[in-house]
């Protein structure tokens, strides 16, 4: 039986949690190795130091310098992940996109069609607009047919998979008005590694509220993933992961079918995503690539209802970013992703 | 200096969350005095060894029946709390109004004027529909003019008082169209002490689901309160206490007012209502009987967002409770009661 | 009836967790009220801004400066608490108590009786060791004798406070060998406000782990108090508030008492300790005054287990030096402290 | 290439807990298939609606009876697991063993090499304790000399293995006298899926307390692992996973060896175990098969000091069970069991 030999890739910026989680699906992963990590803040630090959750399954790895000599010694890795802070990809793409076989991006540099949205939403403009028209959008239960031997793969956020995944099928079918409310709550890992006192245990510890009233950046994602106006209110729940998207939209006028069964057509066959009457919970996602989701209608006043759950960090971000490499690469979008979640 | 007499009360249920709520609040009174309580499941059992919290305030304090007999002994008492399970009140509240002083009455009961709508939501008939009428909705800041001197007082739910105080205001100026989405988190005690599996830990802990969609029973109340057509969807927070409710509603036509703007007028001069343009928080209200509440406009999409946080078991409960009975003493409203809530 | 008038207090470094809690308890007493606040970072800030569980109290109240303009402003002040960060309070101590009516630290600046123990424990030598002798430890079940009075108070550290209440009567009995385990955990307020990678919430969050191995401050003053050798092992447990100290001491030969009669004789009439064979809960302790204790003998092995629970920022912090301040008074030590906690 | 047939194992109790994390674990594993669950209260149930977490692993996986018949049926199946409550493995291993491959017990049933012990500690007499003596007591790291085609395996319980990793090397080495203080914690999913008001999540969460005060049943099988006297208190901390185990002892006299380089030698090679001086973290273990220990000499009382935290469900359980069957079947006992954990 001849052994197959593993295809190499890298994580920039992996001393983040979206780094971090990269590291612990790429360890369960049957094909891929890691070559090379590279952080900014971190550099020189083993991975275990920073991350004793790795200590075990990646001994020796050391983080790299982000610089501009690191990156050239990337020349012929096959998938480089970018799991930097928004505007850093930008800067570095088009200088690696020519070396590496593809790049898979987390951050939101490569997401937008319309390069005239970055400096409204993000406030500046964006360095390279001519790539954005190359960037395939990294949803693949939405539309797949990109994937296979992309070069540049821009992965949804979190927000935007878990309402795009409720409401994009409902809004396709004409079922809904294309004005939508959508009230999420995240666990905190979205806000990210930084330090922050919104962030610190005795601030998120049994409290919950909303933030970035009416401004939160995911919010142009949502309405082109969708396709429909999207009012967005993010909450701030008190765990460490998770994503519940609650979606509300009025009938469309005389459209009277079950959105359950819209959802249930949409996504027959996909090994991620899990149809049910059941309301969709963020523990059972804990960990896995699944997102579950459910609809219905209420019949005392029309408004139409569609919730999805998934893990912010996994169908979210880095586990989305390596279904997306698995399609990219050719091989089935499950290789060596995590289909059950951690429970309790 | 002559020392006041201390006035008895009565608490029935106290063996309950709300229960034991108003007993630590009570404890904190000045002019009240607990003259007996009753428990279903709990009769014989020391205050102290159900609720060690209660310990050291009530070393004495036994629970006593909830039967006939123990409720005649109450004869007399100035005001009799009932935290009991939903329905229990109507079947007890006649035969005891003409022998206490007052009854301020937690559960759902005596909340709905229109007694049509009981077997709709809650599965069967008032008993005593008679009353409705007589029972003063016990929401201060919306009215408080029944509440001196009232034998009946019906104190509203935790998600009502929430959503009604952060979109009353908005509806009555006629700011928005009268058709609104609440969407609202509340800490696990709003499920009450009763043992099951969805409010155990390993359930609960690290998740955020939505529940009772689309048919949740304090909806008819909110429609109520508010003056306007509701879609609710609650959801289970990770956490022992508070409820946000997020409320989302269109502009009517030609009004472009500022709603943060009718709030702060609508409570100017309310002790227990804080009205500011921070986004509320829930853990700011841990213990106090204090109510958040902010409110903007979209200018992007013309929707109107409102918010509330409070604690579930104090202004959400035992704490409105309090301040009803204040209120129907002739007292000041803020007599006993905690402004201040625990941080961290 | 004439009006009492109140005994103006001041509070220094009101920004922190100990004096939030601080202002929290004032709003329930009856007799002092808050004349002034300083905040070393946070001065000409709202106290209702930084901290929204207290708008509501505190409407108007702002953070004055540390500085020695505002110390010299407090002259004639009844009280003063100091919630400073360690070594803070020896620099104005000095200065303040001439000028004052009395002094109550919370911080561990007056706590040791050796000045030869502080650079040992706190890497410098003390800077007024000549006022240590004067410092009355203001832990009132332990030794009371003193604080009516009382120009300066060292308020106990929270974990020192919780191991001495459960040892300290067992040493002084001479029922155990003088060397003695205190396995302890804290929630995660024991480490303060101050921003820091190791209290963000995603790393604290579904963690427990020892932390200060070997070297933890508190344990000078765990043997002061106790009078005994200690090997102290603190643990950060993922909730906001709450000690519980574990204790292990062998017997002192020929001695075979109940630890718990011991406790139960030591603690007799005491209104904020709990003595129980019930397990102490952290939690029954929450927001009130009250710490929890219990003891036993192991009958297998001849070790004698004991426990105790508060809250390490009431009992433990704000509440206990508020206690004091009341005895320094000469009212009742209860007047205005919690006795029940929240639940849940 | 030749495909390899996946080897067929059955997984009774699997609608516990411990029997939830070895289908997630399962669902890993390159060699073994999942043939068969059985459940007694869930039979007919639907995996994936008892365990939402595994619906997207195991579409049409339904619970069968746990009654002979089942039992017959397992007849020809290579690894059978029991994930049973304590007793159920004794009454049905007898007749299981002779039809099946191999049995790894989860419980305590095989685990205590003196049969006397289970009338004190558990409360009647062991059923068959003649197979005792050819249980193999499966912690790989302490002694995995009889695992390789062991026909019955009793995996050892949690709190065991994370005071076992500690303490065992510093005993056998003669480094410490043998009467440890063994004080741990551990998250709610160690005690099940029976519902009870001590697990409610208004019960736990913001809870510390220590429970089963010197009557622990883990008690004695520590002291057979350990080799030395064990007084044992555990608490219960509010998270889902996790276990730390602070164990203290007296030094040996004379011995003044270094405890860490003891653990250090003891696991060179183990993929399991991470050997630091870093203060182990619960939260390093999530979902993952690692084990983290430290160790150190206290130079001022002389009190050796040694932390273990690991995943009670994983190495504590179901990974631990895994990761013997992996021997049993003679494979590298790393096969398809997760060295990373999630992180946060």
């Amino acid at each position: 039986m001849a052994v197959m030999e593993k295809t190499p890739v890298a994580v920039l910026g992996a001393s983040g949690y979206t780094g971090a989680e990269l590291l612990r699906l790429l360890a369960l992963h049957p094909f891929f190795e890691v070559l090379a990590v590279t952080a900014g803040s971190h550099q020189g630090e083993a991975v275990g130091d920073l991350y004793p959750s790795l200590a075990a399954a990646y001994p020796g790895l050391v983080y790299g310098p982000n610089d501009e000599a690191a990156l050239a010694a990337l020349s012929g890795v096959e998938v480089v992940f970018c799991a930097l802070p928004h505007g850093a990809s930008q800067e570095i793409v088009p200088a690696l996109l020519p070396t590496v076989g593809h790049v898979v991006d987390l951050a939101a540099d490569f997401r937008l069609r319309d390069a005239a949205l970055y400096p409204v939403w993000y406030g500046e403009a964006h360095s390279c607009p001519e790539l954005l028209a190359d960037a395939v959008f990294g949803l693949p239960e939405l539309d797949r047919h990109g994937l296979p031997g992309a070069r540049l793969v821009a992965a949804p956020g979190c927000y935007v998979t878990a309402a795009t995944l409720a409401m994009a099928p409902l809004v396709k079918a004409g079922l809904v008005e294309p004005s939508i409310v959508v009230d999420a709550a995240s666990g905190v890992s979205g806000a990210g590694r930084k330090l922050s006192e919104t962030t610190q245990f005795c601030t998120v510890d049994e409290d919950f509220l909303a933030y970035g009233l009416l401004t939160h950046r995911h919010t142009p994602e949502m309405e082109q993933a969708i396709g429909a106006e999207v009012i967005f209110t993010p909450h701030l729940a008190p765990m460490n992961r998770g994503i519940l998207a609650t979606c509300y939209a009025r009938p469309a006028p005389g459209q009277d079918g079950d959105p359950l069964d819209v959802l249930a057509k949409a996504y027959a066959g996909e090994p991620f995503v899990v149809v049910s009457d059941r309301s969709p919970s963020t523990k059972a996602t804990l960990g896995s690539n699944a997102a579950h989701v459910t609809a219905r209608r209420d019949p005392r006043t029309g408004w139409v209802l569609a919730i999805c759950a998934l893990d912010n960090l996994v169908k979210g971000a880095s586990g989305q970013a390596l279904q997306c490499a698995n399609a990219v690469m050719g091989w089935a979008e499950t290789t060596g992703l995590p289909l059950a979640g951690l429970a309790p």
